[in-house]
């Protein structure tokens, strides 16, 4: 019988491939513990990745202004054109010059999105067919494969070496690309490391992308969140020859993640993305991007909100950072990596020293079910043996949970529990894997 | 050699399949189109799709004050959960309490999205999977198109019938079903149609449904969008038997386009779709849905806006529907089919009457560069020989629209010109393909 002639024969309705490898990483983790807080203690979700949670971050008075006066103007209930109006790609363009020193960005190299999220979604999808592949680091954002993976876009992992401050293994890195590959994405500043690639990292990536002609999604959502004494230097500010799609946002600097703004920035200085530009805008006309009335406040809230609003934030950050560093740097079994940006800090765990958890999530849910303390498995991030927290929490209780986080340790840290513990974490590298 | 051996040898950077094939038809088009207004008659753009265009018709002052108080009370900035905050998805449940008049609607079985183009790519690429195919509307919204084509989702149009109300042709459509059809998809009240298929009709297209085992995927963005006289019932308000996935939003019925708010309810009685919603909902994890300002404000609005608001929305609609009607259907070539709902008019061209012009794109643009009257050609709809206007522009504009149009039709119109004129547009139903 011909295709057309055949019937269904019941309800057998199936969700789609794609719908159902949609997989989200940290939401699966999360839902799989068995997590019953502790009573006695007030629970520290240092966990989430919102920075609004807990009431001490907040949008700038000039960006909630700026908003106020898009929507009473009126003029922003209509549809936008499909890459966002023109005067917030004009803003977008202006606010991110020092991404293109050489040259100014014109409005319609800018495009808006429905949050970084999407801006990512519209950049691997236009780049990578199915059967193809693109580089994604690990430790990282889950993002990456959630997008990827039920498009049959294969997601390849490079290492990132946390005694090298994250910096990227650019021979393994470069041992992943085929013809297949195609695109290089780069996360800097890092969640979950906290890390910051400096200008000769940087210009050793993109000898790697000029050698094998591949383009780069730069996801720089935490640009400019670094801490003093580092500096954020977008990747398509040290390249005319390598392709960049830069994807940014409100998101974190701002500190509206509900808002859903973001932006991919295309640097093409060569055209070398020809028709794949064609295709992004394509993109962009199935959902039609982005709230209005935000877009419409963008001019304002991207000249009007102050320095001192932006080093204030960057202050609580760094000082969490610093403080919980110095309390975990002395617990036994934990080796925490100091970050110089974005808004999390990762925390080696030596597991053998803990013989009573099996793993990383094992760890994390004991120590929600003993100390009410919430950290994300380094499994979330592709990246066992280690556990991530945020550092966006107010300084008081950023104390109190390394307080308990050390007690937790100290009560369940063995000295002698297995024969390879004198190798452990802390003394090897790649023991994690 | 293995393709990991292989290395790209230049820059030959491609647009992914997907992104180069999510087509937009009416963009298209209207691009192609030789535009040049006549500098002597002022611009009318009966194309344009977006209601607040003219300034005429606005969003209601309840409806701006709730986002203005979600605004400044400062509770939402945040993340909304994946599915959007709870208080306003059980807005919206309770908004669409009459889609279900036999039981409640449970907040979780609403879904936020970035618009109702957002809960419609949901929809379909939850449902479908590559080389299965969905039904849709000809003529239609080519949207339906734009979302599915990319992924290989075959569209099967099925016919609406321009002299039974835009009815769909029950015979044609049973015909295209076969056991790769993952959804059937119904556009009530219709863009471009204007139609509104009563109860009637609806049961024939349910039974249709249950006989084939299909699922429905109702695009009601024009939901209570119907002039006195018609009724718009919601599909799953008469089945228990056919899962029903409603999408629905603020777009349309409270003039506010720009801000991305749309949603899917999932009517599921008999728990038939089963992990095709775990599907979708995974989906929204992709870009986390909507901007959660007007999350916060979604209670509100759906509550506090009054019902003499809306009345006074379909009042233009209407009088401006009847104007156009009568002074259309006095031009000779012209067969105006009257709506009963949404924002549109579909006119029939009798294009042989007019041998300057090879076809509805030609006689549309020609009309432009004459009259600086500017109308949608039916082949943006899948349906050439028609053209469609909107009706939302001022009545004075309408009028003027009017006379310019017949002014133009008067000059054009051949009475004998072709062999076939004796059985055109006008008395034939099914030559306009
Ligand atoms: C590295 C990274 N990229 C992108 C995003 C998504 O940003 P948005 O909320 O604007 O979609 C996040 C959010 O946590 C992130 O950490
Ligand atoms: C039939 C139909 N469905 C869906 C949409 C898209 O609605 P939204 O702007 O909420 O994405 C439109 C917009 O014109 C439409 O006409």
């Amino acid at each position: 019988t011909s295709s057309s002639s055949r019937k269904r024969s019941g309800w057998e309705i199936k969700g789609s491939k794609l719908s159902l490898n949609t997989h989200n990483r940290i939401r699966n983790i999360v839902e799989s513990l068995k997590i019953k807080p502790n009573p006695e203690k007030p629970m520290i979700p240092l966990s989430i990745g919102d920075p609004t949670t807990f009431g001490n971050l907040k949008a700038a008075d000039e960006t909630m202004k700026a908003v106020l006066h898009s929507l009473e103007s009126g003029k922003y209930n209509g549809y936008a054109s499909t890459q966002g109006h023109e005067i917030a790609r004009k803003a977008v363009a202006k606010y991110s010059a020092h991404q293109r020193p050489d040259g100014e960005i014109d409005a319609n190299e800018v495009v808006l999105c429905s949050g970084c999220s999407s801006a990512l979604e519209y950049c691997i999808l236009a780049l990578a067919d199915r059967g193809q592949n693109v580089l994604v680091p690990r430790p990282g954002f889950c993002l990456y494969y959630t997008l990827a993976q039920g498009l049959d876009i294969e997601v390849r992992y490079y290492d990132l070496l946390p005694d090298q401050q994250w910096r990227a293994d650019l021979v393994q890195l470069e041992s992943l690309i085929d013809e297949n590959t195609a695109a290089l994405l780069i996360n800097n500043p890092s969640n979950p490391c906290g890390s910051v690639f400096d200008e000769k990292h940087l210009r050793e990536l993109i000898a790697i992308c000029e050698r094998h002609y591949l383009p780069i999604i730069a996801d720089e959502i935490y640009e400019h969140f670094v801490f003093p004494g580092s500096k954020h230097l977008a990747v398509s500010s040290l390249t005319t020859e390598v392709p960049v799609l830069s994807c940014g946002g409100l998101t974190k600097r701002f500190l509206v993640p509900g808002w859903r703004m973001g932006w991919i920035i295309v640097h093409d200085r060569k055209n070398r993305l020809r028709d794949a530009i064609v295709g992004l805008k394509n993109m962009c006309g199935r959902i039609l991007g982005s709230n209005t009335i935000i877009q419409g406040a963008l001019p304002d809230i991207l000249t009007k909100t102050p320095q001192s609003y932006f080093d204030g934030v960057i202050d609580v950050l760094h000082s969490n950072a610093m403080l919980a560093y110095k309390m975990l740097k002395q617990v036994r079994g934990l080796d925490p990596v100091m970050p110089n940006g974005a808004m999390y800090m990762m925390i080696g765990v030596s597991i053998e020293r803990f013989p009573e958890f099996k793993d990383d999530t094992h760890f994390v849910q004991e120590m929600v079910n003993e100390q009410s303390v919430f950290c994300l498995p380094g499994s979330c991030f592709e990246y066992p043996g280690y556990v991530r927290i945020v550092l966006t929490v107010p300084g008081a209780m950023i104390e109190e949970a390394c307080s308990r986080i050390a007690e937790f340790c100290d009560r369940h840290y063995k000295k002698e529990s297995r024969n390879f513990i004198e190798h452990g974490l802390l003394d090897c590298d790649d023991v994690a894997f």
